[in-house]
């Protein structure tokens, strides 16, 4: 236990669950101008990127147990954090959604049964997506997520941008799936929503704990067996051109 | 007092108040293709954004008498420039504010009654969303905001990065917390609307000091706290992967 | 034929055509909160920009035939890996489609008759354009998309900023054109749905090979023909400031 | 005259008036999912980042008359190349405007009654703005326009970041001011258009070359001001913080 990098990671996953899950509370469905789902992906992709910046440099800032088991599977993380690192995360998204709770219930219209941003399948899928479907949606976006993970910190990347690559990934990937599943590929940030919204919320939460830790194992495993084929020299679009 | 950073202060709180006010009075409910709440974000991120580039390296772009205190408990800035620092940003948000009074009543439908971009509680916030509630989310919101400004300036903090970090952190918190508030975290932001509103805006303007101003200097203070902790070196996303 | 890039390319392009296409079917026109053509622009660009980072360094991140052949005519890319390339992308698009298909296909409202984002002119087009400006849009959008990716992955060009500068050129030429043909500018992202939507979209799908291949050859040879013109020195806005 | 720099501008002023007011006319006001406003400024911006990676290091990609003029203003622009360069970009927003045209006029709705996103004042103006809001607005967006490219190119400035600073300052500009003027702050994007729409569009265009070029050079003169004046030495939010 390092109080330093556990403290940065319930922090910065507060951030993720806070205002990620906020944005979409208080702000998605505001009459006329609300921000949309356009507005939820990118306030979700945002706290990572500015968490990143905070923090990277303290604890790698996961603020994600996904994260933390699929760079652990990719050889990035030692696994005998994996435990701390979760608990840390797991602690800050609650946090997250407890303050939420506080601030987004003074408002007239506040009703825990719109769902408080908790993620669902079948009837409780946005838009109605069976559970296969949203098995596969947060397998499939939380193995590319990690994959941009991985290959966005490797060594021969471009050095500072990690952040925002993975800030915007994640932009990314609720931009696809906001209607299917609510979007999780994150266990904490589907944890805190889930013990306010209870019932049905808390019944489905399984789903949210192994779809984005599957996919985020896979996606660590991608990546690491794509570094490890053989190659000749690089080309593309990454070298310069010739003098002139 | 040193003109060049009292000036640049003056000039980039001008932007701030003027085209992030700007956005929401002239462009959020403009009929149907509105930039809506999520446009306003935008903006006011994006005056951050282009200030602190252009005028970063001149005072350091704080534009917010939240930001100056925060970073001053935070131990980043000397007190004893507190004071010119905040004359300057009212000064400015103020003219901002006189500006987009000057352009924005010269449309047909413009009504101050309308609000005028003015930040409130209770029966004035958008969404009505009661005093504590709003008192709670400018101060965790400028506390956040605070935190990762500290974070992504911090030595060890990609170089380059942090006005884009700091700027897309003040859309994050827009995006989050303009039905509650109209948003603040800002009191200089705050100022210059409420003086052309009037009345209830100057009655609620208070909250929109004290709220910010507690909520910088505790961020400041959260960071330096997580930032003194003991702490094994460090591990995860950012670390080169080896060789191959 | 090199195992590590193929595979890059392949998976790469799995992620454009399968985020890019999936907010468009799955997320565009969601009710209310829907993402819109804003949204979907975005997707596109950042499957570009986060693939970019990931895997710029192993492949150069093409993900598409026209980039590929536009920067071989520019002379940026070898002619005898282009064959390999290109299978390798039209693999990953179609693969991307399937998978999109499996998981949208889930939904109770789905309809493969609504297009499943496949690409198309004439009474196929979203705004009912004409062939000729089908042609003219796919050719001149493609044609500036790699004009800016030879610019902006040019020796003298920032380092480290071109996956942004070339993802976020995605976003624009989207913004502008997928109302004509929903737009392609990439084969591989085409041929993928237009094999599940089937009848008018394969028919269609000759003029998404044509025009983006021809686009891209010409803004390769453009931005080389550019590069190659006499000049005096370097002036406006890039040079520093006098020392003061 | 230097035929690889005006080359550069002719080029990157056609991207910036094809693709920024194909935006506005194709996707804008599309059925249900149209990029609205926050749309169109995104994408007027993003021409400009994108070709100030492309180019910025053949021509300092200024794509606007009124950018010449205040940098030259500023000192940092040689004032025997202003009229080659505005003449190159005068051409290229004419060329632009023109392919618009042949690919707008393919659809069936077309109609260039609309406007073809030309400028406007008075009754022109998209929300009837009378003409000193208009010439404000004009004036005080291209100074701050100014000021951020000074300040962003300045040799004290981050490096590489100046054309995402740059293009995201054009896409705030247009966050406040599309529903006063259309939003212009460059000469050569309104005379493009303007030649199309005829009539009106070409009586008011005199303003939309008057208030620009007005409003870049006072931006020069301003930053240059601010950077002349004393100082001490830098503090706030830069520095690093000290040693752990």
């Amino acid at each position: 236990m390092d109080i330093r990098k556990c403290s940065a990671e319930a922090i910065g996953t507060f951030w993720l669950s806070f205002a990620g899950c906020g944005s979409a509370v208080i702000a998605a469905a505001f009459p006329q101008v609300g921000i949309g789902l356009v507005g939820v992906s990118l306030a979700f992709g945002l706290t990572v990127v500015t968490m990143a910046y905070a923090i990277g440099h303290i604890s790698g800032c996961h603020l994600n147990p996904a994260v933390t088991c699929g760079l652990a599977a990719g050889g990035r993380f030692p696994a005998h954090d994996i435990a701390p690192y979760v608990t840390s995360q797991v602690i800050g998204g609650v946090i997250g959604a407890a303050v939420l709770y506080a601030i987004a219930s003074g408002a007239p219209d506040f009703d825990l049964a719109k769902g408080f941003a908790a993620n669902g399948y079948g009837e409780h899928s946005p838009g109605r997506y069976g559970l296969l479907s949203c098995l596969l949606a947060e397998v499939v976006l939380t193995m590319m997520f990690l994959f941009v993970i991985m290959g966005a910190t490797h060594g021969k990347a471009p050095v500072g941008f990690a952040p925002l690559a993975i800030g915007l990934c994640l932009t990314l990937v609720h931009l696809v799936g906001i209607p299917v599943t609510n979007l999780s590929v994150n266990p904490a940030r589907s944890t805190g929503p889930a013990l306010f919204a209870g019932g049905w919320a808390i019944a489905q939460l399984w789903l949210f704990w192994v779809a984005p830790v599957l996919g985020g194992v896979l996606g660590g495993i991608l990546y690491r067996w794509l570094s490890e084929q053989p190659s000749a020299q690089i080309t593309g679009m990454v070298p310069p051109a010739p003098a002139e």
